[in-house]
């Protein structure tokens, strides 16, 4: 059986670091399959990645190692971690970025990773622990070594939380805001569709109405419509456009749902 | 012997779209070998999508399975599909995309994708049907469920066409246009090589003559060029430069091939 | 054993080329790995190809083949070279590319890419020889074939050789300039760390001291600090933001490093 790990970092693609932490990945052992998931995250933004991986982790087989890093802590106190939970594992910096995977699927056990045997080296360089003990350890992991192998056994509950502010409810108005935006131009908010009680809604952001529908092709081209996405959550769009320059939104961007009198 | 599926798709590097796609494959058969194509297809742009198909799919392995994701009507009633031809396999949405390559090679059968016991869920999403239907479908392709397996077969006739406008000939011009810019800033033209028939020809575009050379260094850097480029097609090209920028031209203009007299 | 096929080149990402050159990889042997180093190296830069390569290669498998296309004289005179090293084997043009990789592990056999059984065809492109002769000839190689059947020996003594300015050394200062600027903005210069003899050094660039650091946790967010980076050069860096936007600082700005009185 090939195991998969999976790539997420704000390393972007122009330099060698991400085909390095491969190389370092494949010198232990060349027949691990590695998918990358984005290494486009913006620089240091954890709770980018967070949400990232919030959404893809439920996609892979079974016992996936997911290898995630937005480390602007690096070299600092922070500790790196492995977490096993019930879908796979988890490897990178304990600095909330796997913070959003947990609220699904409970760690059920972690590591500090301080045996540097299962390191690159055991001098590992102070701003690049992804090439040095990350991708190592993760391919350590995705070849059967056990995770209590990897270091001294932690409490999950003392890992790092990342929350970002929760969604608002009355019995008639649910109040969020945009927490990401793909490259469509999708405006994606932090009320998940499993929230929204009625169907009979519409959205109002900056004072302007956004219907309800239930795919792109349901408005005319050019214009707006708010549905339930693919990653489940409540999400803004234009049909054959772009709604964040269109409507001229950003990140962080404050929403209001309102149900509407039948 | 490892089967191929390509990916190709306007989803950007981004976001984890075309990750959690390779999840899904690699859910159903992780020893599958996936290569990107690209995913930068400008957003919704169906013929650019067309283009890329048709140059790319001859120089895979014979029985390839080629993904390819351009979905403007994602939900709405156009068909997905999945079509065999000589060299292997297309899945995506019926909206022409295949529509070059099977200028080249026809289609052999094709099948609407209506057996959801090959899509990742019976409900798939309204808008991501890369993930619930297109990269399952694929996978299993590859992995040897035949194609009348995955739907109602439909006459490969009646698959929907986009035919981008024709050059034209007389005895002594061929009339083109700029189909496509590459990253270089190369200009490619919708003039096959095969449809010049004599090798004494110029090139002019918005009244400047180009030469016509074999490659780039028969000019001298920062000079512009005609030639016969890697995909078969006539190109534009500056030498060390950008045609793009440097002419000034863009995606649609016209270009004319003049015959000189010997 | 699987073997692996690195990829460099300055193709982007946004059209096919690279994934054609994959398909042609696959064609030959579909169980070969092949990682993507970068293909964003800036259009026909050979010494930013040059500066990748060199911090690359030894974090790979023994055996690695290592394929790169940085190609401004394609169809030219130019030589196609396969050039075996302790540590692998290297594949491309012979215009510099790999001079970096060969200062730090010399050559023990090179050959001109003369044989054209080897390649996709005998009649290849003459803008193209990464599909149609570079990726034939590493997929052969990286399956077993003899370097000395890819083509005619040729003495490594007389491969071409790039050599960047070098630093300069005095008792107490050190100078040098800005090689490489990463995604993160982080400006390496051409100082390799092992050059630096004593610790109490600090980096004046324009007229600013930059201070000495092991990494970025050592300032506070939006300072500049100076640090011995991952891939073993003097580099400078903005905690938690850009340094070469926020020092307004580009390629090749010289810097001078001072050792301090005790």
């Amino acid at each position: 059986m090939t195991t998969v790990i999976t790539l997420l970092t704000d390393f972007g693609l122009q330099d060698v670091y991400v085909g390095v932490m491969k190389g370092a990945i494949a010198t232990i052992n060349p027949s691990l399959r590695v998918i990358d998931l984005t290494h486009q995250i913006l620089p240091q933004n954890i709770l980018a990645g967070r949400f990232c991986l919030m959404n893809a982790y439920s996609y892979f087989p079974q016992g996936t190692v997911h290898l995630a890093i937005v480390d602007p802590g690096v070299g600092s106190q922070r500790q790196g971690i492995a977490i096993q939970f019930k879908e796979g594992y988890l490897v990178g910096p304990d600095n909330g970025l796997f913070s959003g995977i947990l609220e699904f699927s409970p760690a059920l056990a972690a590591v500090h990773l301080t045996h540097s045997q299962y390191w690159r080296t055991s001098d590992p360089s102070s701003t690049f622990h992804g090439r040095d003990i990350f991708a190592p350890v993760a391919a350590h992991l995705a070849s059967g070594v056990p995770l209590q192998d990897l270091g001294e056994s932690i409490n999950p509950a003392h890992l790092v939380r990342l929350s970002p502010p929760s969604f608002e409810k009355t019995p008639t108005t649910i109040t969020g805001y945009i927490q990401y935006i793909d490259r469509f131009g999708n405006l994606i908010t932090n009320i998940p569709s499993a929230a929204i009680a009625l169907s009979n809604w519409q959205l109002i952001i900056k004072d302007v109405v956004i219907p309800s529908k239930k795919t792109y092709s349901d408005v005319s081209p050019g214009e707006a419509l708010a549905l339930l996405g693919s990653h489940g959550w409540l999400e803004i769009a234009v049909r054959d456009g772009n709604a964040q320059t269109q409507l001229h939104l950003d990140w962080g961007e404050p929403i209001q749902l309102l149900y509407e009198e039948k």
